[in-house]
């Protein structure tokens, strides 16, 4: 800890600034940190916690460590066994439902292997290994290059090497960047694709509380779903898997938590901060709202409608209450102000070391006119190239049969990163999934968001040929019901037809794509030149001043990978009062009393039968002071052995801030508890076959 | 002459056939022929006229021969002078003009070399050498490829191979592909962009007679112009240039033209010939029927309407009576009997010989099919990706800006042929071109067009976006009022904005450009492989099978490239009527007198005030045996010497059903006479200086 690289300071006298800056507590401090596998803080684990970390450990999890989406998951047993949230499963068990079997609603178990359901369009994902390659991306980069100009090097080189490790390793090869550019790193992932339902419990215990009780705590959620990866149709057998705990959980006790947090914002400028808070957020919050409002619309028409409906709101509804935490937290005035003096004193540290002054000193004015720049086209750029103005999953596939068809025409090297050798196996199989698709939720959604376009950019040209002489409704019933993309073969045919299908396609939802692509593109280089590049160019900068001064000791920013981070299981003191580390089945049933058992606290029915049979003592869920940030959601939380304690599903309101400033006073991560999942399958789905496979109970 | 390969003639059974077969006159008869300048049949002119062709006559001749546009010049003085019909040089004296100054109506001369103007946007090309490369293009097909997998192996070829000449020499270095695919050259050209008008007649005696007698004989035109090429400011110095006759011409002399005839059509099948006149020529005849009428309403609203609108319109009709002319061929059944019958003894030729059968037996069905294919998307593909429906120039420009920029992305052998690296200076040149534009002019074709999209193809996406809510009228308003294109340094900003810059741009004529480029690529693909590269890949089949049977005697079509033809002057007798080879300015006076001298048989007021002067006996034009056909306007034709006899600036109208067969009983090719042109030059535009330097007189 406390490290630093004595390298590059040239006078006694910033020696003394620096002192003074590290007094500042930027360095990692307490137990922030969700950390790549290869930057694990083990001298502060052994002195802090007095565990030592070994590399056997830290494999062990990390193969036991599950991608599944945006999310997270782990393998719970021998056979393949994948535990995740519910929330994080509930689109593959969507996918599974018809309007006369909903899953989702009534729960699912699987008494035997022929029974569980395999889910389209799943993939999950296990990091198998980690190689630095930090200098051979920046050795791409020579001095003279523009920003646009060294970012457009090292994604040649990038693109390189997850090229050369693709074909060599036959796995997904991906590179990472770190600290806004600081290191890269490659990640190899192995992909399984034959993923099948096991369990999942009725979403009324799942998602107690619902929308309410979200980022909420004390909680009673049962937010849990078991998936089974098969190969050549056998269960997966894995040797990495997490064994389940069998003494109990005490406060005090030292977790870890490993899972893929999407990101952070804790390296970020102050004025990337003042985007997010005056820009982004409040245009991402108000737009949010309006499809929150229409979805609620839409599930009101009736029990179909709201099952198809309720995923998608469910999600969106999740992430207003976390960018509504998030933009708390740069709307109170105490945090900003700190940023805004570590930052003064990180540049003052900077200029008073005159090579660092000239190397780094003007990083941060750059990334404010990049910010500048940003805003001067946010809104177009979110509803043209990110497809705000297209809600439907047609518009997705679509564009990225077009882009796909485009992007194989290029060299490697050059193409939009997604369409890059190493990552085109995933999205071919996403463009072929047979999930279902409803039309009239698709003309729905479709509908508003083309209205949208023409409120907010009415005067552009693509607007005006799209809704020139006909409304929003017209236009996406006409979309919609033209296309014939809904059926999988007629995408694996455009994908076999390459770019003369699509330029000679018909179809309403291609042409749309293709009518969009050229204005979208040109907003998309506008950003990675004028934005992406910079910021990335002068956070390097930052970031290297940084290690200079105080080594790396800082932990990355979240970019969606593989991180370990840790805590102490722990309660806290919320506005004068205890919250318990832990709640119960029996908080569980005073919380539906106090509610009259009314929607979103309504119990299934068999919690309300089966009742008698519960230990009403069992934790349900639990509370630590682990450092998470959305994306973690499904996250296994282990002890000291590595033994599973159970699930990271949530984080109190409290957490949400954390995203730009650690915090561990009353910032917790939310998790259901090993012996809650187990009380559960036994004494109310009578899943014993499964929770003998979990406990390793042949 | 009649030389064959004996090579693959397997049985005395298909020599037999072979023998029967070549009585049929499909081998070089009488003086058929546009020649490649390495190919040209010397032993024929040897026994038939006694004329030895030597290498320096024929490197004299070419290098004294001019590339003017899609026509043809030549040079007629050491000091850069170029000689070419008032027709082709009309574009460029029209550019030159203004309300207040119409060099077209009033002819020009400059009487000093500070007098001679500079004509943007013109240039000029002499052929330097031709390098045979058939060899090489063909091995880079594969037995296995498909007709446009074999396309695109030879293209890529095809640009390797200009790409490296064009590096090595400097010069424009293009592939030309002869005999359908059976012969491959490599045509080298040396580029000149400073070109000057020295001299043109009053439109009125270039195009006496206008547009009824375009295509007839006895004629009366000074369809001339001279212009001169500059290089560094000062006027080229050549020792390449046509001295000028100083002996009479008189019937029977052998005379020789040299130029870049447009394109035949008489190794095209059957079917091919089907296609151009059941769908193709009947679709042109009506396109341009309704160009005309509308350019004749814009020539009606007043002189300088007439004035802007006036070279289009005589391009229009000169093409609708061209069309015709080759249409009524196609329509002569005794012709298309003929040309049946033909085929039908080659096919059995083809079909006697077991191998040759097996190679080649097939290529005339599979072309057959392309035509059927063609016809049904012929339409889309001429309003879209030939640009049919947007007839403007502004849209010429912003589809070539769009292009360069996306095809500058792709690597050479990938791009469009018009933008590979030999060609791309072409291009930007004519980019950058400041010639004048009239937007009342173009929003009025433009509206037409439109309109006839919107008439034609009015289901396709693109004309319901594009016209869906506005009329025609509003939306070339529109488009042409919002373009910023007519400054060249805009165009300049785009070519040196690259894509980048295109899909930035906000001008409507950028964004209709790239609104309609995927579906007009799509019928380009289309186009390319399965009319093109089957027609390619059969009609070398047909030519190799030729070449086979009958050696290379037969002419190759022509290729818009530099081309010798002979033949000699001669009357002919029309409807038992003998009309002399050549007419005087005697019979001009004549028929503008019966003609009341009123327009389009007007004389200028010069002509009428100094008719005195003018020898009235001295001949005005000539016709003569020559091979021709649009493309070759303002070619030289010259005498045994090689010395400059006059030049080509029409055909008689029994000459144009010879684009499928040739004809010398009254096909006849008309030139201005070079006598009658010094006797202008002296008398009516004291032209002296000029007249000495082309007759050679210090």
């Amino acid at each position: 800890m406390g490290k630093f690289h004595s390298k590059g300071l040239k006078s006694s006298f910033s020696l003394i600034l620096l002192f003074i800056w590290l007094a500042i507590p930027l360095a990692l401090s307490a137990d922030e940190g969700m950390w790549p596998y290869n930057l694990v803080p083990k001298d502060y684990l052994a002195k802090k916690y007095n565990f030592k970390v070994t590399d056997e450990w830290l494999d062990h999890l990390r193969l036991s460590s599950v991608r599944f989406g945006g999310a997270s998951a782990s393998f719970v047993s021998p056979e393949g066994l994948v535990l995740t949230n519910h929330h994080v499963g509930r689109g593959a068990i969507q996918n599974l439902s018809t309007a006369d079997r909903d899953l989702v609603k009534t729960g699912y178990y699987a008494r035997t292997r022929q029974e569980e359901l395999k889910c389209p369009g799943v993939e999950l994902w296990v990091l198998q290994e980690i190689e630095e390659v930090t200098d051979r991306v920046l050795s791409a980069e020579k001095p003279e290059m523009s920003p646009q100009e060294a970012a457009a090097a090292r994604q040649k080189v990038i693109a390189e090497i997850e090229k050369e490790a693709t074909e060599k390793s036959g796995l997904r090869c991906s590179v990472v960047t770190l600290y806004s550019g600081g290191m890269y790193h490659l990640y190899k992932y192995k992909i399984y694709n034959d993923i099948r339902l096991v369990f999942a419990p009725e979403e009324d215990i799942a998602f107690f509380g619902g929308d309410p009780d979200n980022f909420t705590y004390p909680r009673y959620d049962l937010d849990i779903s078991l998936f089974r990866i098969y190969e050549n149709d056998q269960p997966l057998k894995t040797q990495h898997y997490l064994k389940w705990k069998t003494s109990p959980l005490r406060e005090g006790d030292l977790v870890f938590c490993s899972g893929n947090p999407g990101s952070t914002g804790r390296l970020l400028t102050y004025d990337q901060l003042i985007f997010l808070r005056d820009v982004n957020y409040p245009f991402t919050l108000k737009n949010y709202k309006r499809r929150q409002a229409l979805l609620r619309e839409y599930c009101q028409k009736g029990p179909e409608y709201e099952r198809i409906a309720l995923n998608t709101l469910f999600g969106i509804e999740n992430s207003i209450k976390a960018i509504t935490g998030y933009h708390s937290g740069l709307l109170d005035k105490s945090l900003m102000a700190k940023k805004q003096q570590e930052e003064q004193q990180l540049r003052q540290a900077v200029a008073a070391d005159p090579e660092m002054a000239k190397d780094y000193g003007s990083a941060w004015e750059e990334i404010a006119r990049a910010q500048e720049e940003y805003a001067s086209f946010f809104k177009p750029y979110y509803f043209l190239e990110r497809g705000g103005a297209f809600n439907t999953v047609y518009f997705n596939l679509a564009r990225n049969l077009v882009r796909l068809a485009m992007e194989k025409e290029k060299p490697n090297e050059q193409r939009l990163t997604q369409f890059r050798e190493a990552r085109i196996a995933s999205v071919k199989r996403s463009l072929l999934t047979p999930a279902p698709i409803h039309d009239d939720f698709e003309i729905f959604k479709l509908t508003d968001s083309l209205k949208q376009l023409k409120e907010e950019l009415p005067d552009l040209p693509e607007t005006k040929w799209l809704l020139g002489s006909k409304s929003a409704e017209e236009v996406a019933k006409e979309l919609i019901t033209g296309t014939k993309l809904k059926d999988p073969e007629v995408r694996q045919q455009y994908l076999d037809g390459g770019l003369e299908a699509i330029y000679q396609s018909n179809d309403p939802m291609i042409k749309l794509a293709l009518l969009v692509d050229p204005v979208s593109r040109g907003l998309r280089m506008r950003y990675e030149k004028n934005v992406e590049a910079v910021e990335v160019k002068n956070g390097t900068l930052i970031a290297r001043a940084m290690f200079k001064l105080k080594g790396t000791s800082i932990p990355p920013d979240a970019t969606g990978t593989l991180r370990l981070s840790f805590g102490v299981v722990k309660g806290y003191v919320e506005n004068g009062k205890k919250i318990p580390f832990q709640t119960t089945y029996a908080g569980l049933f005073q919380k539906a009393k106090e509610k009259n058992n009314q929607p979103p606290w309504k119990l299934p029915e068999r919690f309300l039968q089966r009742r008698a049979a519960l230990n009403l003592n069992v934790p349900l869920n639990f509370v630590a002071t682990i450092d998470s940030i959305g994306g973690n959601s499904g996250s296994p939380v282990v002890n000291r052995k590595g033994e599973f304690v159970g699930t990271l599903f949530d984080g109190n309101i409290q957490s949400l801030p954390t995203r730009f400033v650690y915090e561990e006073t009353i910032s917790r991560s939310v998790m259901v508890h090993a012996d809650g999942i187990i009380e559960a399958l036994l004494k109310i789905y009578d899943a014993k076959p499964l929770v003998d496979e979990l406990l390793g109970r042949k």
